[in-house]
């Protein structure tokens, strides 16, 4: 049987790096971000905590960037793998402004993330899902996404287009991929992620911001199922938020 | 702290049962069904696996039936007891009829377990998730929906009808006890349930029934998410099935 | 060809009176509403204005009332009638009221417009629709929503389980009645509707409540629509609404 | 006042002309698409009958194109102009193929017209609208969409993501600029609408397909209603579709 591997994209400090720490107890893992600087720190948690871990610094909104990632995967782990695990987790960039205020640049470019990454990730990973079905687990591709899948904001054109872009997306997979044994599931993340970044919001109520701990926890609950029984989408909200 | 306890309503030879012996892992179960028939068998078995079950035959449609039953359960435990988790599983009759050929009995008579047994069974069950909230696990109470709780079909108003107010109510209970620290969740089955009675269908596309063991295994994984994490809706279908 | 006449249920005076005296442009209409009181001053002005109206006091909660009301209806029009437009309007109570303190009459109650309600209306009125066919618009049924029908709220569980009803139902019967010809449509009212009642809220804003003459008029307007293209289900808000 | 135009992207034989030919029965008209011969037509078509029309070879991806084309307009007009109207028509290009047989351009250029082209025309519009408020009706921006904006389907990935990004770009929109009074809609468009090219499918069925002139007059319709009673979505569908 091929090696099993999961890949990551979108490594920060916060849900990426969560979901790279779980997957890394089952998989070797491939981890991806623009910068080697955001890979650094979780690599090397994981390798330490005798996990296996790459990181390859990657613009997943260049086809050929992504391409030479994945030929470099394999000059690691050799040509036979199959990928267990593949999360995409790229965050599109939030803008929340007056819509005659944006710029063609500005609106575009927001939507890189969501529309070239997307695409770029599920034609490079899922080649190599389609022949992992005799894993313990059925072969998962999981897309982050948020409330803003469902609904759209006033100055949000561009942040709402990538996210119900992204739903869009998941859902073609899942219908296509899913016959085909691949688990494509979609997660709406609804609420403040807890982070560094994040640590001043909404101290007043405690717990009131998602665990990224539990958005792995669950995406590695997602991996688990069975195919007699796949969840496409579930929501993810911390018990105070108001929605 | 008060004895932690779970209580499933529409325990039959399914999801009801897998639920019931998933939970008994944890805590001490209550089983509920119209019959004591559909009781026997699984309770016997979670005893004999060196759990813990007593089965109570409640027409849940009653109020009074379900007060009744609150008794015996605290005659049982003692008064000091919280509801860990609540799994309200019971089956809407699935009645597929042109519109104008269904009386009004038939249609009212199919409401009464989504509509009376709902609300008897969380009015029932709230007041004793309220203080669990130092448990290992926030309380949680689980809804069993199904497609039909997103879109009516023909010949199916009764059905939809309680599919779509089950689902209602639950995002309701969601918005309202979520902040007390009770986290309220929907399952949309989407598929065939695996189970004795559907043994024949399906039978020439392997794993395309839903299994009930991982209906449980999911309402578990809902069960221990914490409240910075709850997931209030994920849905639940086999790989091969369209949607 | 037989008589066509147009059917309100839930006439007061805001929305049915509109939609009463809309339709009475083009057919006979008859009105019900519990109170013969509600009833006269639209039935009286439509007559006024030249048109064609019968007020009949029915309960439509009741099934035989509302066999009862049928048999005054071909009594008065004779039995060669067909039902160009019946719009189902009848208010859910709106009872916003934490949930532990709802009484079970009090939550039931709540629902009987929304359950037995519509569901006497439609087998009542559907069965004059089905000949309505070569009349110059298709036979219409339009059912009254709201916001509710899309998301419970805290403290709104029986409200939102009414309206997520009747959205069941309407799409329910319009895929089974749409192809015998039938429009049957759901429309979201979002938003206060203005009305003597709610002369007082939400004055600062200029236009900041739906006109009940709107919403007739948007009911009129899906009354035309030929069967290539019908429209099942749409909202109305006012402009300065939040969504 | 300052002059009130009407202006629809996306002319072609089918909708786009039905809606041209609609509002300029109220306005004179501006005509967009890319080629001239599909402009032809309809343009003469309406000066015919007495209106006014100018056609603008545009390609609505082009923020420059889309400059230009607006120049023209004000050349023509003069600058005192307002939008009453401007409705989004333009195609995305249906493609149903394996998800991993579709090439990067065929993927992203499947696109164009939705992202980039809405965005284009919605900016270059919006600021002709802000100021139409006290014309009879409120200024009135319409995205003509479809079925896949709701349901991503196998295979239809880049389709499913155009149309949940219109979507996504109305609703925003509706947000942001329903309050300053204009009028926002999106149109979902589920069923074959009946054009020469589509003469020939199901014929076996009457009325089977849409009627671009009810495409034409339901946009209409949303365009007379007052900001009290804004229609954001609607449906529409022949009678006899499957849905």
């Amino acid at each position: 049987m091929p090696k099993l591997i999961a890949i990551i994209a979108g490594v920060g400090p916060g849900t990426g790096s969560a979901v790279a720490r779980r997957f890394a107890q089952a998989y070797p893992v491939v981890l991806l971000a623009r910068s080697q600087q955001s890979l650094d720190p979780v690599t090397r948690e994981i390798k330490e905590n005798g996990g296996s871990a790459i990181s390859i610094p990657t613009d997943v909104t260049s086809a050929s960037g992504m391409t030479a990632t994945m030929d470099q995967v394999k000059a690691h782990f050799g040509s036979d793998i199959s990928i267990a695990a593949a999360v995409y987790n790229v965050a599109s960039k939030f803008v929340r402004k007056p819509f005659l205020e944006q710029s063609s640049e500005e609106f575009l470019g927001s939507l890189e993330p969501s529309i070239k990454g997307a695409f770029n990730f599920a034609q490079a990973t899922l080649p190599f899902m389609l022949d992992a079905k005799e894993a313990q687990y059925p072969p998962t591709l999981i897309f982050t996404g948020a409330t803003a899948a469902l609904k759209g904001g006033s100055g949000l054109s561009g942040f709402a287009m990538s996210k119900f872009g992204i739903r869009a997306m998941s859902q073609s997979l899942a219908r296509e991929f899913g016959p085909k044994g691949v688990h494509v599931s979609h997660a709406i993340i609804d609420g403040i992620i807890d982070t560094e970044k994040t640590r001043g919001y909404s101290q007043d109520i405690a717990d009131s911001k998602i665990d990224p701990e539990w958005i792995a926890e669950s995406y590695w609950f997602l991996h688990t199922q069975p195919r007699t029984s796949f969840t496409h989408e579930l929501d993810l909200r911390p018990y105070s938020e108001t929605w």
